[in-house]
Formats: C-alpha cells, sequence, structure tokens
C-alpha cells in the first residue's frame, strides 16, 4: 500500500492539476486553431481541389521537410496507413515478424498485421518510455540466430524482418542504441514518430535516424488535419515506391487504368492538408506552451510525494504532446483511484495503453519479457496536455 | 475496320463532345462547390471537433440514411475501406473467394485482397456494365458445388463468401436478379455503390439490396468528401460492428484503452464530414444537371454512325456519374485514337478500366469467361462528365 489513503493522494492530484489548468474540467487533449485554418480551407474550396492531388499536399509535404530534415514526405490518410506502407517498403512480408514495444497504441501491431505479420513484443525502459536497447540485445541474443544475413526466431523459424521503436508520448526512444543493436542483428527500423512531431535526439528529428519513420495528425496529435499521416525517409527510391503503392499503384498515362501491384487509397486529402498547412505555421509556439506546461506541472507536482511528472530523456528535446505523471511503485495501488476521482470532477486523465500482449487479439504472439513496459502501465497517468492550457 | 478513317471519327467526336460542353478543354470530372461548403468548415473549426468524432459525421450519416433509405450508416475514410470493412463483416476470411466483376476499378478487387480472400472475376452485361446474372448462373453450374449450405470451388475447394455487384458509372445492376442467383448459390451480396449516390433500381437505392453497400465521396465521384465512402445496411448488429472496427476495436470505456479484434483507423473525419453535409445538399440539383448532360450528349450524338451514349438500364434512375460513349464492334479499333486526338484537344476523355485479370496483380486468380467485361473495355469511352458543363 501506498502512503495516506486513495482519497487523500486522488484529491491532491485533483489540486495540483487544477493549480495548472484551472477550476473547470477539462479533456486530455483539444486541437489548437488560431492561426489561417478557415482560410485555406476556403483557399481549397475556391481551387476546387479537395481530394487526394492538389498544392496543399505538395507544399505541407515540402514544409514538414523542412521541419523534420527528411529528404522525402509522403502525405497519408493516417500514421496507421503510414506506418502500413512503410513496413511493407522495408521488405516486411506476410509470415514476417516485427519487433513492436508492448507498450504503445494498438495502430503499430495492428500495421504489422495488415501485412499479415506477426508483432514480437519487446521490453520498454523506465527512462524513456521506448524500446530498452539492453533487454531488446540480451532477448535477440537467446531468441535469434543470424541465418544469411537475417534474424530468424529459435522458437518458430520465422525471420524478423525490422523493429518498430515508438517515441512515446513524445519522448524520444534511444534511436542510436537501438541502431547499434542492428549491427549484430540485422533488420530495418521503421520509426512510429506519430506522436513525436518536433521531438528530436541528439538535434537530429524523431522519425529519421531509421529506414523510414512514420507521422499522426490525428485529432489528438500536437497538430491535425482531422486525420492524416506521412511516411518520413532520406531514400528517394522509398518514398517513390510509397507514393506509388499510396495512389492504388496505378501506373502513370494520361487515360489507361492499370495498376501494377495490390496498392492502396492512402494518400491525403487536398482539403486535409490545408488544414494541416495552418496547424504546422503555429508549430513552434504549440511546442513552446506544451514545454512551459510541463515545467507548471513539475511545479505544482513538485511537493507531491510519489508522483513525479516524466521528464525528457537525456541529450533530448520532446514535444511534450502528452504530460505524464509517474506513480511511485508503493502509489501504484492508488492508479484506478486517481483516474475515477479527477474524471469525476470532469478532468481528462488516462492510463497508458493496455500492454498489447493482454488483448485478445495478441495475446498469443510470441514476445520477450515484459516486466518494464507492465510497471509503466501500472504507473503511469497522462493528464491533460493541451498547448492552450498555458 | 470501322466505316471512315480514324481522323474522321476522332473528329467527329470531339466535335459533338465540344458543341455540348464548349470550346474549351475540360477534365473527366470536376466537383462542383456552391453551398454551405465554406460555412460549414468554418463552423467545424470553431467547434475544434475536426476528427473522427464530431457532429458533421452524425449529421452526414443521418443525412445518407434519408437520401438512401439505409437504416444504419457508417461513415468512413475511403470507399476502399467501406468495402474491406463491408466485406469482413459479411464473413469473408483468409482463403475465402469473392465473385468480381472483371470490370471495375481496381479498389473493388483490392478490398477483397486485403483481407487474404481472393477475387474470383465474373463476367459483366452489355445492357447495365454490371454483373451478368445468366452468364453467373451458368458459371456456378459448372464451378461450384454446394457443401454444407455454401459454395465451394470445384477448382480449389475454397468457399465462395460473397459477390459484390458494382453499379458501374452510376448505373444500376441488375440487383435483383443477382440476389435470386443466390437462392441457389448461397453467398452473401456487398453492393459496390461508390459511383452510384442517387441512383435507384425500381425505386430503391443501390447499395441497399444487398447484405450491405458501400459509397464513395472521392474527389472524383458526384458530391465528394475530399477523400471519404460509407457502409449502408439494414442490419443492425453489422453497422454496431462497423462502427466499431473503423474506430481501432477500442472497447468502450472511459479511460482505459482496450481493443477486442484487430481493427482500423477508418472512420471519416469531421471536417471532412462537414464538406459532405454541404456537398449532399446540392445532391438533387447535381443528379438533375448529369442527366440533363446525358440528354445534351444524346443529341449531339445522334447524328454519328457507330456511336452511341449509354442508357440509364430498363426500370432504372441514373445518377449518370459518369458519362459513357459506347462504340459499334466495327468501330472499337479507333479507340485510342480518338481518345489521343481527344486528349491533344485538351478534353479529359478515357477508357474503362483495364479489366482486372488483365493486370499483373491479379492475372492467376481464378475466372470465369469474359467476352462481355473484355469488349466493354474495347468499346466504352468516359467523356467529359461534371454537373456544371450544362
Amino acid at each position: 500500500m501506498g502512503n495516506g489513503s486513495p482519497e487523500k493522494i486522488s484529491q491532491q492530484v485533483l489540486e495540483a492539476v487544477r493549480s495548472v489548468v484551472g477550476p473547470v474540467g477539462v479533456p486530455l487533449h483539444e486541437p489548437s486553431f488560431g492561426g489561417d485554418e478557415v482560410r485555406y480551407l476556403e483557399e481549397c474550396i475556391n481551387s476546387t481541389f479537395v481530394s487526394s492531388v492538389g498544392p496543399f499536399v505538395d507544399r505541407f509535404e515540402s514544409e514538414l521537410g523542412e521541419v523534420t530534415g527528411a529528404d522525402h514526405v509522403v502525405a497519408t490518410t493516417s500514421g496507421t496507413a503510414a506506418l502500413q506502407v512503410a513496413l511493407r517498403l522495408a521488405g516486411v512480408e506476410p509470415g514476417d515478424e516485427v519487433l513492436v514495444p508492448a507498450l504503445t497504441f494498438v495502430a503499430t501491431a495492428n500495421a504489422v498485421s495488415y501485412l499479415g505479420a506477426v508483432p514480437h513484443f519487446v521490453d520498454c525502459e523506465e527512462r524513456t518510455l521506448g524500446l530498452d536497447p539492453v533487454a531488446l540485445r540480451e532477448h535477440l541474443e537467446t531468441a535469434v540466430e543470424i541465418r544469411d544475413g537475417r534474424c530468424v526466431s529459435r522458437e518458430n523459424g520465422r525471420v524478423i524482418r525490422a523493429m518498430i521503436p515508438v517515441h512515446t508520448f513524445g519522448h524520444p526512444a534511444a534511436i542510436d542504441d537501438l541502431l547499434a543493436v542492428t549491427v549484430d542483428f540485422p533488420m530495418d527500423i521503421v520509426e512510429d514518430a506519430t506522436e513525436s512531431l518536433g521531438s528530436t535526439r541528439r538535434g537530429r528529428h524523431t522519425g529519421t535516424i531509421g529506414r523510414a519513420g512514420t507521422l499522426s495528425f490525428n485529432g489528438n496529435k500536437i497538430i491535425t488535419t482531422g486525420g492524416g499521416g506521412a511516411i518520413l525517409t532520406d531514400d528517394p527510391d522509398l518514398a517513390s515506391k510509397a507514393r506509388h503503392l499510396t495512389t492504388t499503384a496505378k501506373v502513370a498515362h494520361s487515360w489507361e487504368y492499370s495498376h501494377d501491384e495490390i496498392g492502396y487509397n492512402y494518400r491525403l486529402p487536398n482539403i486535409n492538408a490545408a488544414l494541416g498547412c495552418a496547424q504546422l505555421e503555429d508549430l513552434p509556439d504549440l511546442i513552446d506552451r506544451k514545454r512551459r506546461l510541463f515545467k507548471s506541472y513539475t511545479r505544482a507536482f513538485a511537493e507531491i510525494a510519489g508522483v513525479e511528472v516524466v521528464e525528457e530523456p537525456y541529450e533530448c528535446s520532446s514535444n511534450y504532446w502528452l504530460q505524464t505523471l509517474r506513480l511511485a511503485d508503493s502509489f501504484k495501488v492508488h492508479k484506478d483511484s486517481i483516474l475515477s476521482y479527477c474524471h469525476a470532477a470532469g478532468y481528462g486523465l488516462r492510463p497508458a495503453w493496455t500492454p498489447l500482449h493482454w488483448l485478445d487479439p495478441y495475446k498469443d504472439c510470441p514476445r520477450a519479457d515484459l516486466p518494464v513496459a507492465e510497471n509503466l502501465y501500472r504507473t503511469l497517468i497522462n493528464i491533460p496536455s493541451s498547448a492552450h492550457l498555458v
């Protein structure tokens, strides 16, 4: 049992949140619109180009390239779609396995499943919340053997084709150390940077270090296009194939409709890109606000024993997409009490996602020991994080 | 060889098109925005609900229900997504086969492939351009046997789980006669009504007669949401499951993130639904214009031997989404000449889609004899069809 009663702890958390965001309940996250959104949407309608071709798509991709440093950007209908296509272009085939952190949104594993491949769950680290390079190496040393330059599972003979580091809640994973693991255990890295637009590690933007990376612009993200995502890559061939696959693999011709692969209808519509261009103009301000919100929460929780606010990892600059409390081990028994107490008061607190190996559709997937991911689920709570709260 | 030289025929076609749509080249299809589009988009931004929940989504679904007569409507990110989910809920499983017309947009077959199922191509009829009930019955009589109430392929033992009638270019397929075929050959019907919003057969809206139907609001359709689609059904259970699957199969809970199936991020964003609500207000006018455009083209082509404008099937009212020329058999040698001549003059004419069994990714799929689908590809040409051309 933790110190104090569940009621007392819950009340302390609620009061600290209130001291930062005000006395009226707020949801976990809302988008902020204060710039050119309506003007660009009107411009888009007047142009009649609202669908998957149009100048706002080109502009959004180009500006995302400037923000992230990626040589090529391909905008898609969702972050999930981006991840599915990036994995397919990294060579993931039906019957392969892909390493996925046990603690992430279910879409990370779903993108693997859509390709007929199997998620193989590996553990996270307390520090970054992302894949743990040390635990990963230890697991691979016993779980795989290298055949013809490929990682093959000793358990079932499947090829482990790629890993998906996730930059959880905006905090960069230890991507350089994960890259080092692939020297001994050859596989591609496709980064899930769907939560981390604007976050960097050692000055490099998340999503630009692996073979490809993916962004999301869902309504709950730091900037939104309503629904949308993007593939980041420095590989011109991968980018070109991503454009082809996301436009139904139609072969270029002035009038013939012919398709040389099974592609997808996954290109971001111009109307959604128009919204994205306006939102992107606000990104520096949104990140600045979220970093200030972190400082306000840190001050508010400074005196509360057993509860700390998760800080960006060493050598990283986080977008602090979702602010996160970490409960001391002796306080994790109070997690549900804190959540229900604050919800009753109208504040949208949320636990981390249920670890994926506990979900029915993924409970039989191969996995490493996952003590940290399970403990993170028991100790983390996201708190209201909208940029306009400061 | 057809009568006259390729140049003479091509010139006649171009002059007839010009006499209807004017002396300046126009694309095959453009959307028409003349109503509340910008106002609704502004309202949507001001509400901050731009993503996959929001009042415009509810309203769009409700109004689509009124227009089509479907009891339940579930809006999705695309027509392809709608078809994939509808097929999955009709019970299509990996390794099943699904009957698909050989002449349709590739997305019809792709939706089958995404589920790990296999398209089985069947022939079309000259009259409706859709699946031919007579040829279908003949094919099934030799190609399948009934085991435990299911159609099983004699060729490979796979279950043929469903068929997808497509209402091609907006013209209703012979859906009642296809339903009659399923009495002897039990399988579900999922209608691809992605091109036929507003089209009816015997007073019933396309997409509402089978187990489920699907609409598309891509930028080239009669109304557009930028990108989007919808599932139509009278089955409350199927609708409820479609809502669940298209929202990542998240189990309802105030804060826990748990998912009981492999779902999708496929719900239409509110910002796209806002556009759809404005467009839907114009639908009666858009249909009226397209029907008038058909009459204008019919008059313009009346005197040109060997070329006729495709008319709606008997007992049907078509939305005439795409206007279509049909070349007499002796004129089909001139198809490419007509296309390139008109393109050179800036007019966006287009042939029908390359038959799917000719495409690399689908060339090894099971199929019936497909003489009509192949002939339709050789004889049909779509001509400029935007509603604002009259």
